[in-house]
Formats: structure tokens, sequence, C-alpha cells
């Protein structure tokens, strides 16, 4: 298993486990996070109007407890997303069996779900799978990680430590979603795990605005899912002073929790489906902000673009024609468009027009599996990044016989 | 050369050309349309920011002059887009020499392009052309269909004839653009000449109605070209009595315009690049006109859908996922959806949820070229429909090497 390389450690009081409990044929499918103290939690869920089951279950739990969850019951393979009335009952009765085998409130445990839409849980699978998640809560969050993949080719799983006024704080990540031209089903999950000691506003705030700039880049063309969630969980083990907003200590937690997310996002940018290439888009000088981001997103989500990159063709005219329909209003004459990566780095556009340059070279810079797309706009301050997979045959074959 | 099968008269007045100038290496690249009499005009052009220097012409000409344009030239193999200033000037001298050639007024000339972003015109070939063309005006319009194609793999031409007060009028479209899924190079091109008589504003109001429900339904995503226009002229030869809007005869040339849209965005949508079936959306019962546009092209251009359809896999969860996303504001809960083609139809969800069905039938249905998803909103009286291809290995193939 790739990913898998990587050493990673786990934060004061945690446990994880994976198992298989049927609802997939073989692989995995069900993943517990559980936390010895009581957890501030913060969340983000799907912006898609048709919200599965344990999303609408989630948003009323942190509506009354934002500061004692302690665990997190995940599955794969069925979403229990359009699954009406009884699709909320077994959101709700795999919160209560959670707490019964953990001996914990039923209104400490999240649920999450992702796989097939339109089809019901299999219950009596998924509460055995339970009991016997519970056995195996280890310090492996390997095991979990595995269990919320779907298409996805390899696990996804980032750990960050920082020192808050001299104590160790651990954040993990573990992230799952490969469709990312469009999320497959299209479910992009990522549950984080630290033991620092967190004002729940502050957590909130760290991590709407990190999410913001990492997986709301990379879920780039607004095919979002019934099932998207980010969760963060903070125990507050470590023993730091309390982490309050802009606060020094508030900063430095920050960028700790936005590291592991960046470096999730773009995980899950090269797990593709079929993808070959992870593209970067960088959008610089934009007159503002919203504008930086529409303009990066565009190009990013371009199936035109995503193409060219595969054939590495240097076809720099769909970048311009992505950034004038993305919605943003700005001067097409003063565009600057580069094309970079670990072989080099070539002018391809100057002031909105294209000019002679080099096409081996650029051939050779888009042969790379990370590309680069610079926008110069000269007309401002603001920037922002995406990212993109590669649009291959491979996707279309994935995609075409999903449920089959 | 399929599509030539059709038996198409031609507007009183009107002669057409297609030659081969040496954009392209070999095939047809340089097309012009003739009226004898002024014709009276009205145009819609892309919405994209970066426009193309022969539409940022195109508009100049339109606002001082609406009722004596004589001749339309148009070029595929380059698009002159992104070509500042010497791009302008090139689509000025293209109008010139048209004008020139066909001893007309310089500003009753419009101008239009399609091919490669970037790269400028080789304006002795072109001038050259405009002489061989002009030579060749007749009444045969398929020279010029075939010499606005580009990855086009069929000519797409319909002609209606009505009859206003006893006078038939022949309305003629000829239009190019495969790649639907999103438009190669973007672009879509459509020219519509017709010897109505017909006051200016109600020629314009005929035209924008009419392109918001055809082209403007079939190019999905947003991923709108640098050069897109539909023009119409109209030379008044018929010898109707002249329509004003809001008559009845207003209506009947609407619909004579309107079918001949209708038919061109589905030959567009058929002839996607790699394109194996036609997906039609219909939203009934929606809550207003707004949302269902909205939800009908969200569903038409999600790549999960256009997957599930080539690989017929009724994915419905895809369809309420995608509506989910559109932007519109609805109640989930009411949804039902049914699939649709020449072999039957199936519900396959109701009320927002799943329901069994037979999986046979469905992939017979899907089996179709044409397959209807028919998503009843059950919450209010609009409806819209939007069309689109399904996506295959080959659009990838087609796209990934485009300028080489």
């Amino acid at each position: 298993m790739k990913g898998a390389e990587e050493e990673v450690g786990i934060p004061k009081g945690f446990k994880l486990a994976g198992v298989h409990c049927g609802i997939k044929k073989k692989r995995k499918d069900l993943g517990i996070v559980y936390s010895e103290a009581p957890c501030v939690a913060a969340a983000v869920f799907t912006t898609n109007l048709v919200k599965a089951a344990p999303l609408i279950y989630d948003v009323e739990v942190l509506k009354v407890n934002r500061t004692n969850i302690r665990a997190i019951t995940v599955n794969s393979g069925v979403a229990n997303a359009c699954t009406g009335v009884q699709g909320l009952k077994n959101a709700k009765r795999t919160a209560e069996k959670t707490a019964e085998v953990l001996g914990i409130p039923t209104e400490s445990v999240l649920v999450s779900s992702t796989g097939v839409i339109g089809v019901q849980l299999p219950m009596e699978k998924l509460e055995r799978g339970i009991e016997e998640a519970v056995k195996h809560l280890g310090e492996d969050p390997i095991p979990f990680a595995e269990a919320i993949m779907t298409t996805d080719t390899k696990i996804k799983l980032h750990e960050r430590k920082v020192l808050l006024g001299g104590k160790e704080v651990t954040v993990l990540g573990v992230a799952k979603g490969s469709g990312m031209i469009h999320p497959n089903m299209a479910t992009m999950l990522s549950f984080l795990i630290t033991d620092a000691r967190i004002d729940p506003k502050a957590l909130e705030s760290i991590l709407r605005a990190s999410v913001d700039d990492t997986y709301n880049m990379i879920d780039v063309d607004g095919d979002t899912s019934t099932n998207d969630m980010v969760v963060i969980l903070a125990n507050g083990l470590a023993g730091n002073v309390e982490i309050h907003e802009d606060t020094d200590e508030y900063w430095k937690f920050f960028e700790a929790v936005h590291e592991v997310n960046t470096v999730l996002a773009r995980k899950i940018v090269e797990d593709g489906e079929g993808a070959t290439k992870v593209i970067e888009v960088v959008v610089l000088h934009a007159p503002d902000r919203a504008s930086a981001r529409k303009i990066a997103r565009a190009i990013a989500s371009s199936n035109l673009v995503k193409t060219a990159i595969y054939g590495e063709d240097a076809n720099w005219g769909r970048v311009f024609a992505a950034a004038g329909y993305s919605g943003a209003v700005f001067d097409p004459g003063k565009l600057d468009l580069y094309f970079e990566s670990e072989h080099g780095r070539e002018l391809v556009a100057m002031n909105g027009e294209g000019i002679p340059f080099n096409e081996v070279k650029v051939r050779e810079i888009l042969s790379a599996s990370l590309v680069r797309i610079v926008l110069d706009m000269k007309q401002g301050n603001a920037s922002a990044t995406a990212w993109g997979s590669d649009l291959t045959e491979k996707y279309v074959e994935i995609n075409g016989r999903y449920r089959t």
C-alpha cells in the first residue's frame, strides 16, 4: 500500500480502527476514530443542497454539542444519501450503536458515509462491524485510512507536530477522495485529530479558513458531493494553554492544520481517477481575491485545459478562454502566461497575446508529473492557487461503469 | 459527407461559397455568405470576456449598421483570438477585402473565425481565398458548411419554410461546433439567412429568445469560446409584409427560426467530440424558470452523469447530486427521476429516494443513442431542457493533442 511508507505519529488520547464489515465485498469498509477525552469539534459540510443523511444528523449533533465529541464512525461503500427517513434512522442508529459499544453518550458520536447514492445501509452488518472495530482500536491510523477509501488507489495521511508554549501538539489528518476531476460519487472526506487544547470558536475559524484554500480549491468545478465533509477533533491532551483567536499560538496552530490540509488536498488530486499529472494553477496580481479564486478554479477545472496538459500540448489559448468565462471581470490585454515544472519555466503569452516560444522546451516542461500554470494578470495584488488533475481515457473508463 | 443527404433550399437573393485557401492543410477553410439585397442583421456573441478580434470588429459594425449587411466572411483553422492589435487589423482587412471584391461597402461585411487561439491569420492566403470564393458564390450551401468546420465530422444545415401572408419565407441555418462537452477551441458558430422582411428590433428579439433555449442550453458548462457567435441576416426578398414584434407573423417566424436553431443545436451535440449518445435533460415542475435552467444545465454538463450514460449505468444519484450543486434552491425530497428513450421509460427514484427498478429494462433504455433524463421536481410550473453528449475515451484522445 503506497503512502504507508510515511511514518505517522498519533495525537495523545486517540485510537483508530478499520475493519471489513461486509458493505463492500472484500475491502475494509468501516472505520472508527475514538478519543479518550472529550473533544472540541468543528466541521465543514458539502454545499450541495442534496445532503446525505449522516451530514444532516451531524449538523444536529453539533448544534447542541461542540465540546464533547468522542468518536466518529465512518463507512464506505454506501453513501446513505437520497435514502429518506430510513436513511436518517440508520445514521442515528450508527451513532447509538457506536455509543453503546464505547460506553459514551450518543450525542458525542459523529457519523460519515461514502459510496453509492440511494441505497440503504445494511444495518446488521454495520452494527456487527462497529463491535468488531471497537475491539481493534489502536494507534495505527492505516486500517482507518483504508476503511474510508472508495475508488482511491492510495491511503491519504499526513501528520504535523508543532510546539505551543513548550508543549508538543500533534495534528493528524486522514482523507479520501480520488475522483478529483469531479469527485467520484462525489465524495471527499477528511478527518483531522489533534491533542491541542483550543477554544471552539478558534477551532472553527481555523478550519473554515484552511478548507477554503485547500479542499475548496481542488473541488474545482462545483461537482460537490452529497457527502463531502471535513471534521477536526481536538481533545486538549497535549496540555498547551488553550488557544484563542488571533494570538501567536493561534497562527502557529493554523499553520500546522493548514499544512495537513494542503498535503491531503494535493494527495487527493494526485490520486485523481485515471490522473497522470497534477495541474497547479497559480493566479498572480489579480484585481481582487474573489476574481483570483474564480479564475484559478475555472482553469483547473476546464476539461480542455486538463486534456491539453494530459497530451503535453502547450495550448495556452484554452487557459485564456477559461479565465474569460470564469465570471471574473478583468483586462485580458494584460495577461502573461507561463508553463512551469521541475524542467523549467517558459513564457508562452504576454499582454494577452501569444508569443513565439520554444515548443521543445515547453513539451519537456509539460512532461513532468506536476505542471504549474502561472497566470500573471498584472492588475492588482490578489492571488490564488487551485489544483486539478489531468483528464485521461482512464477517467472515462473508471466512471463509465462505477455501479456495476 | 453525411448531412448532405438533406435537400436544402436557399432563401431568395443569397449566395454562398466555401473554398480551400491554405490556412488548413487540405480541407476547405474559407466561406462567404453574400446577399444581393441589403440585410437586416442580428447577432449574439460569446459571453467570454476574452473575445476574438472578429467579434470585437463585428460589434462595432453592428453598432452603426444593422440594416445594410451584405456579406459574412468566415475562416476556419485560426481563431484570430488573443492576437492583439494585429488581429484587429486583420479582421478589418478581411472585411475590406471582401467588400472590395464584392463591390459593396466595408461596413456591410461581417467576419468570423474559428480555430487555434493565439495565431495570426495568414492574410495573403486569406485575401487570395476571398477572391477565389467570390468566384464560386452559388446556391449550394454545402461548400460553405464544409468551410467552417474544425473537428466537426458532419456538416450541419437545416432549412425551414413558412408562409407569411401568402408569401413563402425560407430560413436556412448553417452551423459548426463539435466539441460540445466543452466546445473545442471552444467555438460554436451558427449563421442563419432568410428572405423574410422584418423590423430590426423584431429580428433581434427573436434571435435572443431562440438562442437562449437552444445554443445556450447545449453550451452547458460555461466553457464558452472566445469566438462563439450566432448571426441572422434577413434580406426581405420574400416580399412579405414587414414583421413587427408580437404579431401573429412574428410568432410564426419565431417558430421557424427556433426550429432551425433547435435542430442545429441538436446536431452540434450529436457531433460532440467522441460522443456516442445525446443526453436530453428535461426538468419539469420546477419552482421557477431560472432554477429549471440551472438544474438542466448542471445535469447535462456533469462529467459523472456523462460517463454514467456512456457506460449505460443507471447511476441516478449523480443526477440528484448535480441538481443539488446547480445553485438552484429547491426541496430535494420531492424529486422523481425517469430514464427514457425509444426503448421505454422507467421511474428510478421517487420523492428524493431510490426505488427498486428493473435494471435490465433501464440498461436497454440507456442503450439508445438519444437518452432522456426526466426530472420531475413537483414543486412548481417551470420547465427547461438541456442537451449534452456523453463523455468517452475518444473525447480525451481528440482533445489531448489538438494543436499537434
